[in-house]
């Protein structure tokens, strides 16, 4: 891995909107869903997943499911279940009440906080489905009270039609409610405008291929998405206490995700740079994904040696990165000092995979410098809020005349005289009233 | 104003996504301001604006805001103050703080939350600068807490190159810190990529014309951007008890502000169905702005007729509209009821304009059926979270072969490595004391 000065450098990536073509063939496949509905759904299914299946096929049934309990090993479950108890317990912290503000006026102002009412999960199909990424959508989902959580993914492909039953016991354990095997651009058609065998949802989530992601971007606005992730990055902050070999580890489990994947270490120790370099080549060679972990290192990994750690919090606020891990001897010191970053790691034990499987906090954190203002998912990615507005008849007597004034500074004079008809009326009653 | 019977009806209008030749017009100007910075955006404002400016007179000067100050009556000044203190007060109830959870274990986990670092506000130039808008995007960024809230809006056409002093003044009141008078996309490129005069920003809000609103979409992704307002709504709910001329004038203040606004009563009494007819068609005629009203009437105003209350409250459901009044005997009563509206307005009193100017909730509501899944600007638009996660060695030595069972599940082995080498590092350790 090398190792270079401080300097200019990026997490940043050019975004994928892929090619006019792959555009076209996403618009026309929305197009034929919205048009023809379940039968263009079941055409699609054919031509790309070699699977034939009636309308009725669609939905994965009671006993499918059950049949996948019956096939995932109880250590499994037992580890989903362990996972999902903490992801839920940490979500449940987020949650919010509806709230008022009562005015001495008698007016009163607040907001109404509501979960979505019905919210669609793609998982991808075969080795990208991950298990994991099915708790960290679904769950944050269900915690807000989400009452509809829909789970689309694609056939098995060869005519089998099934489902891996690992993806299915994992939604069923995060609180899916529906499920139906239908994958790509026409899952998210489906989702968005709805066919006679999938009703339409408010929020469309979770990962998947680039098809996924054009789809997802052409109906946003019918229904909200969730932001469309990069490769996988993580910064690590350490000091001359730290640990080389937990160092070059954690690393690597970001590098292997993805070619372009980056992986960063950032440190004002010359000694810990060179045993980090070397154990990278040390535990590179040993990994099973050791090409992609190579590739990525290659080209956008770097051991960068700073002057001072407070130089270091500079540039880890410059890259703004997805995780952060900070291992020097008191990194509690270093939090207050973080502008940017998604996910923040602190000490020799929070290694970044605690947080991708199981601590709680939710594994899908912003990428490509994004942390300078997004966030990771969380329960206010499900729910909406509502204004309430009941104005008293004092307020509305008190505060009339300064509302137009405002009103009619911005030439809207139907604005102001809304709040006229009722002044006049008062007035009337009151002279009324006199008489 | 027609009456109809319940029926099909959809608040959902096509978003404007430009002509190919706008995209490309603000595809060069981003382009062009990216390379050249200031040189760029001075020659397109003295293209555009027809004023001839040096980079020096791009930003707003204090001797130019005194003066403007100078300008106002102060009758308006007072308006906006108040206007202001309601907002700020609604805004700061709405306040976070960090959280942390601390584990039996040791473990503490938790949500770092932070203000955005630096904020761009587009107000539109000449009779489109609404003070009252300006106060909406800038007092929720500064009760966030963000120290850096920059406003650009063009300079007066015609070589003056000032700022309507309401726009200065309201600014300055709400708390903006920098102000640049550059307008279109120009502005929107300066703010996102910088130049040697403007430094860039983390988000950019605030509405415009077809080509800011294309620069901002283009620029979306290095920054974040608010969302694109569509035309205004109003639906009115109410019963056989409301005013009638009331509701025509509520129904009207929307109506006039664009000839694709919309607005609608809904209710179950025939009688205020009729009542309200003919109280449009005469409030219509005195209204200064009534061309545009009428216009906006006729295409997007609809009295639907349902049989009860209930059924009406469905309606308002299936529409989600952006302002939903509720005059009806006792509102509070169906205020559980509404599942999607931006902002709700109880009684007859609060008229939809109090919110406009003054109650304190925001006026930047979600248009176009959104309010299904979006929300009012608040100050969650304004803040960004990081996940925070401290794990303790016995949290890791108890859960670390749950953790890397997740992982080998998935495939990722670099994941496991990364908990294994610490436990395998901890056992020698005590291996080692054993001795």
């Amino acid at each position: 891995m090398k190792i270079v000065s401080a300097r200019d450098f990026n997490l940043q990536r050019e975004v994928d909107y892929g090619t006019p073509e792959q555009n076209e063939a996403v618009h026309a496949i929305i197009r034929s869903v919205r048009q023809e509905g379940d039968a263009a759904v079941l055409r699609y299914t054919e031509s790309f997943d070699g699977v034939s299946l009636t309308a009725e096929q669609l939905r994965v049934t009671e006993e499918e499911l059950k049949a996948a309990y019956d096939k995932v090993e109880p250590s499994f479950l037992q580890a989903i279940r362990e996972a999902a108890d903490n992801i839920r317990a940490f979500h449940m912290k987020q949650k919010r009440n509806s709230w008022m503000d009562l005015q001495p006026d008698g007016s009163l102002l607040g907001q109404i906080i509501r979960p979505l009412k019905r919210v669609g999960v793609y998982v991808p199909g075969g080795k990208a489905a991950y298990p994991s990424s099915v708790l960290m959508n679904v769950i944050p989902a269900q915690v807000a009270g989400v009452p509809e959580i829909v789970m689309v993914t694609p056939p098995a492909t060869g005519g089998k039609a099934g489902i891996d039953p690992y993806t299915l016991v994992a939604a069923a354990e995060a609180g899916v409610t529906e499920m139906y095997r239908v994958g790509g651009a026409q899952a998210i058609a489906s989702l968005a405008y709805g066919t006679d065998s999938i009703e339409p949802v408010d929020k469309i989530c979770g990962p998947g291929n680039i098809y996924v992601a054009l789809a997802k971007r052409e109906v946003y606005g019918a229904v909200d998405i969730d932001s469309i992730a990069g490769p996988s990055e993580i910064v690590v902050l350490a000091d001359d206490t730290a640990n080389a070999s937990y160092v070059a580890a954690d690393l690597l489990s970001q590098a292997e995700h993805d070619e372009m994947a980056s992986a960063i270490l950032v440190t004002p120790s010359q000694r810990l740079a060179e045993e980090v370099s070397a154990e990278v080549q040390r535990q590179l060679a040993e990994l099973p994904r050791r090409d992609i972990a190579a590739a990525s290192v290659d080209a956008y990994g770097a051991i960068i040696v700073v002057d001072t750690l407070h130089e270091g919090i500079q540039i880890v606020n410059k890259l703004a990165p997805e995780h952060l891990e900070i291992m020097t001897e008191n990194p509690m010191e270093h939090v207050g000092l973080i502008e940017n970053a998604g996910a923040i790691f602190l000490g020799a034990y929070s290694s970044e995979p605690v947080g991708d499987y199981f601590a709680g906090p939710n594994h899908i954190i912003p990428t490509n410098g994004t942390a300078r203002f997004s966030s990771p998912v969380d329960i206010d990615d499900f729910i909406k809020k509502s204004s309430m507005i009941y104005y008293s008849k004092e307020a509305l007597l008190r505060n009339g005349e300064t509302i137009m004034q405002l009103a009619r500074h911005e030439g809207l004079e139907g604005h102001a005289r809304a709040i006229q008809v009722r002044l006049d009326n008062e007035k009337k009653a009151v002279d009324g009233d006199g008489e």
